[in-house]
């Protein structure tokens, strides 16, 4: 018996998520499929991070137990030659047996991408969010700042009944502008259930005004999710890396 | 009457190319459709370039004549309510009635995206070219720079019987990269059938050393396209821009 971790890119555009739903096709449930009948035994792989219906993922991280003989790092091969083409295992290896993607520390990397211009860029529409207002990008940033380091983020987060402890701390979180494309890029170490979205949803308001930057640390004081502004759609929001400083 | 330009941009992804068919959904016939029912007129478009089935476009161009009384600047915003989202409208304006998109002088700009990594990456999947094989960029960009100039290309496009001088100018071709994806950027007057795309199959070949960068004068000399390589797919490529240096 082996453990073996995989790192998983998908698009989710035809995806409802990625934990195992009784209606619509997940991405759990197409690797528990491909994973099954590859090894050739019930497989259930235990993921890092259950992405949302519509979110996409470079690297998504899951683990699951098997008796196979075949070596771990062919896993990704042979998986990829079976998957469909908007899932793309792109490593596979061998982990001790003790570890678990999600009750360990973790450093998450999300970035979310707003295709800012005039009209829609085909091209672009499934993996940004289109908004036609102009952006100060100096705003936006100087909001980022206030929400920096380790904070309460009730108000910036959907409420779960299991999630009693709010507090995170973001390590970073960079605005940068390619083209038309301005990119949030967010580095943390856990995220509360639409946290990237909401907190996209307020820098967007504040880069078209309507917040002023220094309201942040109110907004954040107020533990309230009222305070903060409407969650940004799914699709703009990609899962570049989950790292786990404890392993390697 | 007056005569309208419309710089487009699209997906290509589900279309049969930019021209009517018989048989399958074009760029052309969607555009057609919609005008002719906003206008409440017949339209048929005259396009600047005929693109491939599966080709992309930022700014590709058509014209058309219309008695419609609607300003040609709203026919932009009118056309992106109903248009598929994978066409949008980037510009309408009223042009010359001499304005043809095709018979005077053009300025293109095309790109040729490569995604060269271990695995394919899902989200780019319908925008580049997966490319495994490590690649020479350097011996890449000498070969590029033998092309560069007015040349008789006749060893890099698909023969058309309509076609008899194949001598065109290439005024930039640069090569560029941003993390896993090669950027193919080719700017000229002018650009025979599949020309980009037996480019680019070329480059690959020279990029992975099958070629080499000192043969590429002797395969444009040799005016024949069995000393090219391969034409690289289609969804990898994107016509960026056409400017008309006469007009404005």
């Amino acid at each position: 018996m082996k453990r073996v971790k995989l790192i998983v890119a998908y698009d989710g555009t035809n995806y409802c998520g990625w934990q195992v739903q009784p209606n619509g096709i997940t991405i759990e449930s197409v690797l528990n499929h491909h994973l099954s009948e590859l090894l050739q035994e019930e497989i259930h792989v235990i993921g890092a991070s259950r992405t949302d219906s519509g979110v996409h993922a470079d690297g998504n991280v899951c683990v699951f137990d098997t008796a196979a003989r075949m070596p771990a790092g062919r896993i990704s091969y042979a998986m990829n030659t079976r998957l469909p083409a908007d899932i793309r295992v792109q490593d596979s290896c061998e982990v001790p047996p003790d570890f678990h993607p999600r009750f360990q520390r973790t450093v998450k990397t999300y970035e979310y991408r707003i295709c800012n211009r005039r009209f829609p860029d085909p091209i672009a529409r499934l993996y940004s969010l289109f908004y036609y207002y102009d952006l100060d990008l100096e705003k936006m940033r100087e909001a980022a700042s206030y929400l920096v380091g380790e904070h309460d983020f009730t108000s910036f987060c959907t409420k779960k009944e299991d999630v009693t402890n709010c507090v995170r701390t973001i390590y970073s979180l960079e605005l940068t502008k390619s083209g038309d494309i301005l990119t949030l890029r967010i580095r943390g170490n856990g995220f509360l259930y639409n946290m990237v979205r909401i907190i996209t949803g307020t820098l967007l308001r504040v880069g078209g005004g309507q917040i002023a930057p220094e309201e942040i640390p109110a907004i954040l004081a107020a533990k309230d999710r009222s305070r903060a502004a409407e969650t940004a759609p799914a699709h703009g929001l990609r899962l570049v890396q989950i790292e786990y400083p404890d392993f390697q």
